[in-house]
């Protein structure tokens, strides 16, 4: 066993060969970068039944956990690389590889003056830290959208997962090795939470960390490091019945924002519902929802509405909880500005939708709503970067920069200014006399 | 005086008041805020006598200071407002009136399925915390960027220039109160040290921290908050004559790169120079430098072709030192991997340039190079957002995150998703038979 401080040389010694890496990645044509990866979902056919095995003692001692109580069954589940999820890992590599190639794009030209052009082109971000939940699965994911955005990678997976986790990355390390100019220390594996917390100190060697899973443990990465950390910590979401709803679609909206899956950030936890409408639309909702095996606590008016005692009262945690349970919050409001003040205030800034058929309403839900996704008569369930055509999503921020909403590959992108000039000087423009610049906007891309 | 804990207290609650009112800002059309900029201009028209009073009270009090040797001269002249500055910062406010509104504009529409469309609109990043240096005109600057970008500010200027930012502040307040539809409290100028401390704490109320002054001041902030900061501490900049260089125009880059303004984050403080023609280039070169009364400070190759010793042994400390006065360090390297591993070693991320008359390595060095911006044939002090036709920046970064170089209007806005729809719910393509999005990429603009 290592000492903290030996943990910490080490790490910095992993991240600054990570930076390097990274800088070889950045520089290599998009097409070595598509090479690397195919040859990582070949290797992945190819070991398949290594790295199944692997899997299969790390879900045979989670399941011996499991039946001593000591681990949920869920998290067993989602461990298990067999039956179908293997093959689609590989197929996710694939399908990134074939996404347009991130780098180098160019986002907006200028010709500053006669022979002076200034390029903004899409560069990596450069070393991440990545930590994620127990799904090995997620591992061979974020190498792959790593590896296509040039971007190398420190990553830690769930210890439950250490033997699948230990094989994959060595797969994919050994394929990518193999390739004709890709660098190697790319992608490194840390295996103990030490690790994880001296990683959390390298603020200057690490540009971004990227945790993903429980609520408490993103919090704890965000309250222990200066890295900027994109991901959200909770996912309250709400839905919002307007006056002026359609009340098929707000029932069909509602019931799936809340349970075609309880279990995700962009589950709904709070059902908002305008006074005008509420007693036609929980009349039917309230019942709906009950079918669905939905628990409910609704503020005093809900209860009215609902008669007999059938939902319960909310307490004023209930109107910021995260329930990931088949539990919905309901709120009577007076109107639009009280549900976007309600949202804005207990909400978590992740994914909010209204119902209504008024356009003026639906606009002002849309700009008033500070949160990452704002929706009209559209399920919260939508949020995710696969449903938005992101290809695939490294996590969903709900912080104000860089990234907001599920990230795909263009979030793991920043931009560089390439300027290309003839021997161009500032003193011939700002001297005396003072010349002005051109500043014409071009349509030209860069390329090498 | 009140104590840490009572500025604490009301530091937050500004926080929160800049919040709401950042919420107002950002959904209020662009005419209203350009109203509000023309007011802040008139208003600065209407009362420049008794702002040029406060001004000049500030500048007695620094003369002062300055003849007792407290406080430098440059100071005193940054501070003061008179002879032109006065009416270019009127000047400044209604240019930045007359740009293109950076919020709500379309990135990126895609029609998820029939009916249902997804579209990336700009929005103000919230609440920043703006910390400038002795320049007043900055603070009417900042203001007008912040409004003009939907954009809540809490702002701290130099204590010598505190009567002049009061005046200002205050004027700013009331002359956008008068403007219908503008909401109070987005901007707020902040008194004392113990505000910026107590502001750097408020990382779930600010999103942002743009600190501008001495490296030692940013570097301070940088260590001291766990809010994001987007500006730089050093500017240590780079000019590379390569192999292949033009010998005229890299004379003309590397003069104007170092002396046009030795005072600056992108003036150039290393020139590097390929063994091949260091020769022939450090024959002129040097003596042009001394004339220019550049101290030069070399690595044994460099002093051995000055001779005679008219150029000083350079040390370790040398090469990542940021002098902002009238010295070089000098160094030969043998070749362009060398010269761009020594920049991204000892650089400082900032603005590096080569001069070379060879596409290939040019193309090495702008993708090789790992800075912000990256030139070919230009001077570094180029790297500014005036020049590069921003209209004005609010600084500039060496982060890897959301913005890097010159940061303007586009800096200071992040993105959020609406998606509208007509009812869709994730179980309809996600249920039994599962049925695939569409995801055609969508020219449209979203239109309130």
């Amino acid at each position: 066993m290592s000492t903290a401080a030996e943990a910490s040389a080490d790490l910095r010694g992993l991240a600054l060969r990570a930076r390097e890496a990274g800088r070889k990645l950045a520089a290599i044509p998009g097409r070595v970068r598509d090479a690397g990866l195919e040859a990582i979902a070949r290797a992945l056919e190819a070991e398949r039944e290594a790295m199944l095995e692997a899997n299969a003692a790390d879900c045979r001692d989670a399941q011996e956990l499991a039946s001593r109580g000591e681990l949920g069954l869920p998290l067993v589940s989602r461990l298990d690389l067999s039956s179908g999820k293997y093959e689609r890992a590989v197929e996710s590599v694939r399908s990134v590889a074939a996404m347009e190639d991130p780098l180098w794009r160019t986002q907006g030209a200028t010709e500053v003056d006669d022979g002076l052009r200034l390029f903004k082109v899409s560069v990596p971000i450069g070393v991440l830290g990545v930590i994620f939940e127990s799904r090995p699965d997620a591992l061979v994911q974020i190498a792959a959208l790593c590896l296509k955005s040039g971007n190398a990678v420190l990553m830690k997976g769930g210890s439950e997962a250490s033997r699948s986790n230990r094989a994959l990355a060595d797969l994919i390390a050994r394929a990518t090795a193999a390739v004709e100019g890709l660098p190697e220390g790319w992608l490194t594996l840390l295996e103990t939470r030490e690790d994880v917390r001296s990683m959390l100190d390298q603020d200057d060697a690490i540009d971004l960390i990227i945790p993903r899973g429980s609520n408490d443990f993103v919090r704890y990465i965000m309250d222990n490091t200066k890295i900027p950390v994109t991901g959200h910590s909770d996912g309250v979401c709400h839905v919002y019945v307007d006056a002026a709803a359609d009340l098929d679609k707000a029932l069909q909206v509602a019931v799936d924002a809340k349970v075609q899956d309880v279990s995700t950030c962009c589950t709904a936890e709070t059902l908002l519902v305008h006074a005008g409408v509420a007693e036609a639309f929980l009349g039917t909702a309230l019942g709906r929802l009950a079918e669905a095996e939905v628990e409910l606590r609704g503020d005093p008016r809900t209860c009215r509405i609902a008669g007999d005692g059938r939902v319960g009262e909310a307490s004023e945690e209930d109107w910021s909880a995260e329930y990931l349970d088949y539990i919905l919050a309901v709120k009577v409001v007076d109107g639009l500005e009280e549900a976007v003040d309600h949202i804005n205030r207990y909400g978590s800034a992740h994914t909010d939708s209204i119902v209504t058929e008024d356009r003026a309403a639906a606009v002002r839900f849309l700009q008033g709503v500070d949160s990452a996704s704002v929706f009209v008569n559209a399920s919260t369930r939508f949020a995710d970067g696969f449903r938005f055509g992101l290809g695939a999503e490294v996590g969903i921020s709900t912080g104000r920069l860089h990234s907001r909403g599920p990230v795909g590959l263009e979030g793991l992108t920043i931009y560089k200014y390439l300027m290309e000039g003839e021997g161009h000087t500032v003193g011939y423009y700002e001297g005396d006399p003072p010349r002005p610049y051109a500043h014409r906007r071009l349509e030209e891309e860069w390329r090498a």
